[in-house]
């Protein structure tokens, strides 16, 4: 049960959205500018970044609901986004992305958790700036949507067939203001 | 040194945003609103509760910049801004601050270490809802911004006298894009 009467029946970080529109607004965008930029990394690399953050912060609802979204950009190879969460050094990914999931790893304990040689590693890999400051911007920004979503235990979706059908709306139309109506799935 | 080129000789975070406008516009408004809304909590006490949760990051930039503001909202009760960052408990702040500063601290560790007991304390105390929830989402936004900040390897001027100037900027027109600028100290 939520800690606070959001006057909604929405999951997730939708409850809190429909809950406080204003700062929604902004939060929105912020996702939708990260996650759907076209400029350097891919809309499933950002995805991943953001699913492997909320797995290591235990975040359910954000870990599944951007875990489903990477998955529709990977052509559903659910398997590779599994063993992203689970351990990516051994998954079937770019050694740049590796790199860069290590320091979003590191950003997700604490900013100055990330080393002078986990940035040489990632620009050794092919990482430019944009790339590095992204990661951080993305690891950063999930470690305050899983802590907005859990802080106020907003109830997550058991029904798991929901979080594809959401994914898909997501992959369709983005990040909007839309994302806090009751007229969509999950 | 920042972990990456910046293009500019800004601190902080004013030099992550300079690199990157198109995220800084969300990041901006989303302080704007968090920090500098009237309803319910006051600014002193929004600028308290980042304080807190930037000094238990161990952000020095964030934690010195909203302290300063904090400080000015607090006309001028430097020792009160340090006693919240020390220890909030023995702080001149009403029971319901400190109820909320419990719950900032938690948010700071894991959105799931917030307890029911929490809650019901600050709801006890006088807190409602919507004080629970910006309390959460402060809290959760600045474990955002100092892992931002952090997480680049950013600098934080050491003239401890900048600070109190860029903070009364602050207080004067608010957290606006001029953030970026190089118009302004600190």
């Amino acid at each position: 049960m939520p800690h606070i009467d959001f006057k909604n029946d929405l999951p997730g970080i939708r409850s809190a959205m429909a809950f406080s529109p204003k700062t929604s607004k902004p939060l929105n965008e912020l996702a939708e500018i990260l996650l759907r930029s076209d400029e350097g990394l891919s809309r499933a690399e950002r995805e991943l970044i953001a699913t492997y953050v909320s797995y290591l912060n235990d975040c359910f609802y954000c870990h599944n609901s951007h875990g489903a979204i990477a998955c529709i950009y990977l052509n559903g190879d659910h398997d590779l986004v599994e063993q992203v969460r689970r351990d990516y050094r051994y998954a079937d990914v770019s050694g740049k992305l590796k790199a860069l999931l290590n320091i979003a790893g590191k950003v997700q304990q604490s900013g100055k958790a990330v080393t002078k040689e986990d940035i040489q590693h990632a620009k050794e890999a092919g990482a430019t700036d944009k790339d590095i400051h992204d990661t951080v911007l993305i690891a950063a920004a999930f470690c305050m949507f899983n802590r907005y979503v859990d802080g106020l235990a907003t109830t997550a979706p058991e029904d798991m067939s929901s979080y594809p059908l959401r994914a898909k709306q997501i992959v369709e139309t983005g990040y909007g203001s839309h994302i806090y109506t009751t007229q969509q799935p999950a």
